[in-house]
């Protein structure tokens, strides 16, 4: 294990998705499919999150459902979990995916704000700018924006919420029941915010959060999402598949962080990993295997075909991807993951239902398949050698694989020092270990074309 | 006391607004408004509701601020909240104020969908329009909609969250971990909606909820109001001032319901009461005037004035209420509420400045001032005159009065047979005696010109 000069310690997110990570998870007898749908799932997936000390439970969001045949589909919507986990939790941050594409800033930062004020300070927002034509039929609307003007209404939609959560001064609340004053009319003021997208008058109906600002979470990885991470992401959740790739990306995202303006440290890089945990390495496999087996042909075929924008289903799915038009240039949707497909097909000898299938295994994250011993091992490496700040966990069977990295996982990397025994803090900020924005703190310069 | 032929119970929603209903309830010792911001004041408040067998916890919204420094304003967003009381709480109804003009109807379905099933069953809507530009601008809008097509948008966007809590079937999820079959597709269809205002494909990202719908609503009394009522209300939150008008208001109501081609029973008419309780009844009246007299005279003629559409500023607050053109025509507000002012101001005498505070300390409702036992005749009157069936209890200190209230007179009730002892079921719709809906329940006839 290479020696390290770091003196923090990682971080950790439980990255809710389904009834597990795998295409194939829920087929699994350890996974919990017959919750799906119903709170105890939720429960007890959070409070095992807590029970390993993790910084935070972390929900996907999709705004659509397809191919419910195939797979398991269908999400609660997330931020009413959170909501009634955070009464049932007591440490752990709360963060879930919101799309800035699908819904007001207003209501937006209201969600957040309430969720952040009766958790003392857990909440957190990944934002996303969704992706699919699917999702903006549900909205009424013919087909999603494109990739770059997505990025231009994400930056506008949280510039307006950070000053939504600006509008009340800390100290507005007066509460003088003898006088009347309820607050100080001077310390809770409107934004008068005009954008080309999204304005608002405000104030909030709410006071400042706790945290100042929910704790905000990017998965871009383009170079717009990278753009957009340097200027307000404070934990990035990313994919990579190597050491390399990751320090990489790691090095070149905090650069852009302190050209940027802001402070080394101030943004934490927690890429994904997805565990298959066996006792031995042949258990491990065997389990993979079993997973990977499960997913349908024409689920493998279709994941393939859809990111790639190239029908593959008249090709031997035991053959080997063919020439096709570039499809990073083509997509609309996540061009990094896109570019993550391409450069395993050409690197590696697989088929095209392979390709599919580990696709859908890690959803081009990194897939880990070996003993806990050896994922410490990763895990510490990948932290010491810079190329990460923690990592989200996707088990790819929920909540059975996640019980199983909590408990045989998480205490290596408590022996090892390298990950907290205890909570210290009680916000998600104080677990991560980022500061408390003062008002204003993300504020666009005047010259960057927000009109006000 | 009349003898009625009422077979049934009455219904009682605690409703919950700021620290109390009254203006200047939150300036009372017995108010919680250094919690207002904190989940431990609707946790306490849902739990009293709880041990006194509410049908339900019902959330006022409002989606601005103002006049912050003479009156206790600021609203937790109430979905957010009834999220985490689902989870410490386990018979209660948990519904909530959400806006069909500032919202997009998939969320909002959504949202609904995910409270019903995490609750198991609890879960209501009210549905409101909003009133104020002030509310507009805080969503980019320069101008709140007109009061008649806020209404045509409101049926549009109820008629399409039913039929996305519709898009499931009730036997759609398969869950077959052997063959794969995770649901049904032919049980899982897009609704393919193309209103006038909204549209939306669906299906739902979740399955239909356990009410079916989560119970709907409804507080408008203008004729457009009632007309929705009529068609789509299973709960309607009213204002009435005498046993007469209330009478007037349930058969009229209850005979647009039958027009309308619904069963007679499937609409619970519940007005709101604001209780003002002493042990005796000069005990309770020198309560009223002690909360009265805390109310700031600007914010009493203010608050007449606005409803007035009338600046009332430059006139004796002492005096009367001058001629003033007619405020009902000019009204885009609550078209409702304004009538009633203006009766009372017509038929009492009474000064601008007592006018407004009386307005503002039961907000247009009934203003009750007396003992527990007086308050439970009046209660069993209005019901057992079929004025009503239930009540919405607006205490007008929050918490304190809510407990009093909960301790005092909730005991009457239940001794004299009218009130519940105990629940006998486990979803709102039970509570409230409200079949559970078949898909396609409310559904618009193919005349009324939504197109398909």
């Amino acid at each position: 294990m290479t020696q390290s000069n770091r003196t923090d310690q990682l971080h950790l997110g439980a990255f809710i998705y389904y009834a597990g990570h795998h295409h194939a998870g829920w087929r699994h007898p350890d996974s919990g499919v017959e919750e799906l749908f119903e709170f105890e799932m939720y429960q007890k997936l959070a409070q095992i999150a807590e029970r390993g000390k993790f910084d935070m439970i972390f929900f996907a969001d999709l705004l659509h459902v397809q191919n419910v045949d195939q797979a398991a589909v269908g999400m609660l919507d997330p931020m009413t979990l959170l909501s009634a986990l955070s009464a049932v939790t007591s440490r752990i941050g709360l963060t879930a995916t919101v799309s800035t594409t699908y819904n007001e800033p207003y209501n937006v930062a209201r969600k957040f704000a309430t969720l952040d004020l009766i958790s003392k300070g857990r909440a957190g927002w990944n934002i996303v700018t969704s992706q699919l034509d699917i999702e903006a039929h549900n909205f009424g609307r013919d087909k999603h924006p494109e990739h770059a003007l997505r990025y231009q209404m994400a930056e506008e939609f949280v510039e307006l919420t950070t000053r939504l959560w600006d509008s009340w001064l800390e100290d507005a609340l007066v509460l003088n029941r003898k006088t009347g004053q309820f607050a100080d009319s001077a310390k809770v003021v409107p934004v008068d915010f005009k954008g080309q997208w999204f304005s608002s008058k405000g104030p909030l109906t709410v006071p400042r959060p706790p945290q100042g600002y929910p704790v905000l979470i990017q998965a871009g990885s383009s170079p717009q999402g990278q753009s957009f991470a340097s200027r307000y992401g404070e934990v990035i959740f990313t994919a990579q598949q190597t050491l390399e790739s990751a320090k990489a990306f790691y090095s070149g995202l905090n650069a852009k962080l302190v050209e940027s303006g802001r402070k080394p440290g101030s943004l934490k890089i927690m890429p994904g990993i997805s565990p298959i945990l066996g006792a031995t390495v042949e258990e491990a496999q065997a389990k993979e295997r079993q997973l990977l087996d499960l997913i349908p042909v024409e689920a493998a075929v279709g994941i393939l075909s859809h990111f790639l924008s190239f029908d593959l289903s008249s090709y031997d799915p035991n053959g080997p991807l063919p020439d096709i038009p570039d499809p990073v240039e083509k997509s609309n949707g996540m061009k990094s993951r896109v570019q993550l497909i391409m450069d395993t097909a050409r690197t590696q000898n697989v088929s095209i239902l392979e390709l599919g299938r580990k696709m859908l295994g890690a959803r081009g994250h990194l897939q880990f398949v070996g003993t806990p011993e050896q994922l410490a091992d990763l895990m510490q490496l990948w932290f010491n050698e810079y190329a990460c700040d923690g990592f989200n966990v996707m088990a790819p069977v929920l909540p059975g694989d996640f019980e199983l990295f909590t408990d045989e996982v998480v205490p290596l990397l408590q022996e090892r020092g390298i990950f907290r025994k205890e909570y210290t803090g009680t916000t998600l900020r104080e677990h991560l270990g980022l500061a408390r924005p003062e008002p204003g703190h993300f504020r666009q310069p005047a010259s960057s074309g927000v009109q006000q």
